[in-house]
């Protein structure tokens, strides 16, 4: 028997012949996908039962051919929010480029361990360039680093757990997290399951243009330590997903440094607009951060799943989650590539790396820099279209891809009338936004960050979101 | 301008030319990377600091063609543990199944968002169809459900999370954990992370066969009430790390009813033998347990970063994950399919559902029992090999699929011999071992759990064991 056709008689070890095959119907469903996306709807859940019935079959005994199942798994893919089309305005946009695919591919089949750089030293330098490229960015010092995270979430997590053990210690209930009331919800549940009491969550008031009121930063703090408790750790958004507005981070960074608490910036959205002169002006003062989220399958319009945290003392963040165990003894110690096993709440987990590293050492810097200044100018021309039209009010300039809107009917009840209206655009199915309450009303949302988002999708949605307030303001 | 060739202006869009010769580029790359793997090095890092300088330069402004790319990338997999290779009997092997690439890539592509479920109603439904799937293979009764994480540790992370939550509150300072010093570390640092003090956690001895003391256990827990204590969170573990030794779960399980203890099975490494009936003699009472982790990246031979943890009662996950915000006020609120963002610690991530799913509905369930009877018997074939060979010290019979052994020298410090004898080992390259420490005392271990390794090489690691300790012991 030949040694590499041994496998052939074990199911789950397809011939050459059969992977080129499934890798071939893959390559085709997956490419036909993306070159649909500007004609398919914006959102479809016409039928969706349907598919999730069909979904729903537990496995069988004995499997079934690929190319049925992918053609199963493309009807899916269908009835659903299209999120990597032109169209999708609403939540935060999530990416989807090609090259990311195609470098998860490769990466699930290699199947190599980065999370010890010993056990794959060149895909751990890999996510080492990830990381100190970021820095880079952010004007970390020497000594800064980071993880890649499955997202947003438990980067602000590994944040808080770092700071609550950096600055408080084992016995850290009277510990206080201070952010605004337009801060993303996943860092209140950061705090929550790193073991915070819901009473050690301050929401500081925002001012009338939705930034962190500093002022009754400093106040909170002072109140706080007054009585008794400790505060530590302040959050600037570099970009809120309600509005998109960017605190200002050198105030915050002001009040950090005088009160003695970590600074984080949750940057998951807004981020990589760092690449962008726009964005280096808005957050200014960020390079003072003890931490930094940020989201790559948002800015860099990467898959779900690419997440990252940036410290500014890469020793800190391994106190806060490294254990040691016997089983790992063969594992060298950290090299100039660190063990983000031991910096990370993740001992095994995906190889994020690649999915980020290949398509910025593939398109290059500027082409991500240029998609980012393109949706602040697609910002701005739908700002400048709704506000110069009669009825809608959009009382928050946009600082980066967010645009807040509300209408303002001749007649009947506000609330009801901008709730119809949301339903009445998205069903379009051009263009699908979504909505959120601020200062307790209801306000429709655009947020432009789909690297597929050009001018001709930006023009049609003003289109649509003005026709449809005018049929319903009859 | 034709609608669908509208992007190709736009670097981060290739034209559907590019993405096919990029996706039959990498697809060439993987399959012969695959085919290669039998033959190829079980370790190989001579010559890594090279890979490791490649693949650290930052990305460059304009980027550069994606067939250097891949060559590069290539070079960094050969340079590592050959984790997807047949000789790789080191730690927990992890899988590399063909078919969960080729779901990544398509769920890469596609980029829906499956964590609320009305985002994408089908996807989010191929991941409760694994769930539910998953539930009943333990027996878990209606009103069970669980959540697919990055691994091991971020589903122990959330399942003390969830008894911190259900069983203390947010005063939890005094409660207490138990498991036995044979745990794997992830258990101490998901309880560390989760706000837990050192003082918290309890070591409880193992039997000699390195098995929890059930007695042990009961005692400590009582002492810990009778001072004031919380006892709360017990760990039976379905495999350990270590020595591949199953708690006794049922006697466990009477300990945890009586004490009123939340029951975790760490099933991470042994979980998916539950499909063999070995597995379920071995596993009996786990059906018992509040929650229990499952690594499909090890016993469904799936790719790094596919865990999952399943729950006896889902309501209680959700109260310990759930956090609202305004702008998700559009999201449909739960039905048949759970919003998992609200189960776990994470908003966005990657569908990893698919990777689990795909491969599971191709192969069908039997295909998956039939390669862990497989690796059952040839770790039955290794012990016996070595335990029937003079000067071969076997004194942990296996339960799994894990064999610790040391050899005894005719002379000399037998320390010092181990470590020597695993190193000659691994020089043959065929093979790939690793060690622990058991009793104090340095111990190698042989793993067997990659679907491509076949009794041809577990014949040649009996071999290769065989005449590295003849040779060096002469």
């Amino acid at each position: 028997m030949n040694e590499d056709e041994a496998g052939s008689q074990y199911p789950l070890e397809p011939s050459a012949q059969e992977m080129r095959a499934m890798g071939e119907h893959a390559l085709d469903v997956l490419v036909r996908f993306i070159e649909g996306l500007r004609a398919s709807p914006a959102v479809d859940l016409d039928g969706a039962d349907e598919v999730v019935r069909l979904l729903g079959q537990p496995p069988s005994e004995h499997g079934r051919p690929f190319p049925g199942l992918f053609d199963d798994v493309a009807r899916g893919a269908a009835k659903a929010f299209n999120t990597t089309g032109p169209g999708y305005l609403a939540f935060i946009p999530g990416g989807g480029l090609y090259a990311a695919a195609v470098a998860d591919f490769i990466a699930c089949g290699f199947n190599r361990f980065v999370n010890v750089w010993h056990a794959a030293p060149g895909f751990a330098q890999i996510e080492w360039t990830v990381i100190r490229w970021l820095d880079d960015l952010f004007g970390l010092p020497p000594g800064s680093g980071g993880i890649l995270t499955s997202g947003g979430s438990m980067a602000n997590f590994s944040a808080i757990a770092t700071a609550r053990h950096a600055r408080l210690g084992e016995d850290f209930l009277d510990g206080t997290l201070y952010f605004s009331a337009q801060t993303h919800a996943s860092v209140s549940k950061a705090a929550i399951l790193a073991g915070f009491p819901q009473r050690s969550l301050r929401a500081v008031p925002a001012t009338p243009d939705l930034a962190i009121d500093v002022e009754a930063l400093r106040e909170m703090v002072q109140k706080d330590r007054a009585d008794g408790l400790r505060p530590f750790f302040v959050v600037a958004n570099a970009g809120t997903t309600n509005s998109g507005r960017v605190d200002p981070i050198a105030d915050v960074a002001d009040v950090a440094r005088e009160e003695g608490l970590w600074l984080h910036a949750d940057a998951a959205y807004g981020g990589f607009f760092q690449l962008t002169e726009r964005g280096r002006t808005l957050f200014r003062g960020i390079e003072a951060c003890d931490s930094i989220t940020l989201d790559p399958h948002k800015g860099m319009f990467l898959p779900y799943g690419t997440g990252s945290l940036l410290v500014r003392d890469r020793a800190q963040l391994r106190e806060a989650h490294h254990v040691g165990a016997a089983y790992l003894q063969d594992l060298f110690p950290e090299s100039e590539i660190p063990n983000f096993a031991d910096s990370s709440p993740e001992l095994s987990r995906d190889f994020r790396g690649l999915r980020v590293w290949l398509p910025l050492q593939l398109h290059g810097v500027d082409a991500f820099r240029a998609a980012l200044d393109e949706k602040l100018d697609l910002t701005q021309v739908l700002y400048d279209a709704l506000r110069s039209t009669p009825g809608f009010d959009l009382r928050w300039p946009p600082d980066l891809t967010v645009v807040p809107f509300r209408y303002r009917p001749r007649s009947g009840n506000a609330e009801e009338f901008n709730r119809r209206l949301l339903e009445r655009i998205n069903a379009s199915k051009r263009v699908f936004l979504s909505s959120t309450m601020i200062d307790d009303r209801f306000v429709l949302r655009v947020c432009i960050v789909s690297f597929r988002t050009h001018r001709d999708r930006v023009e049609e949605a003003i289109d649509i979101i003005r026709s449809s307030a005018a049929e319903l303001d009859r």
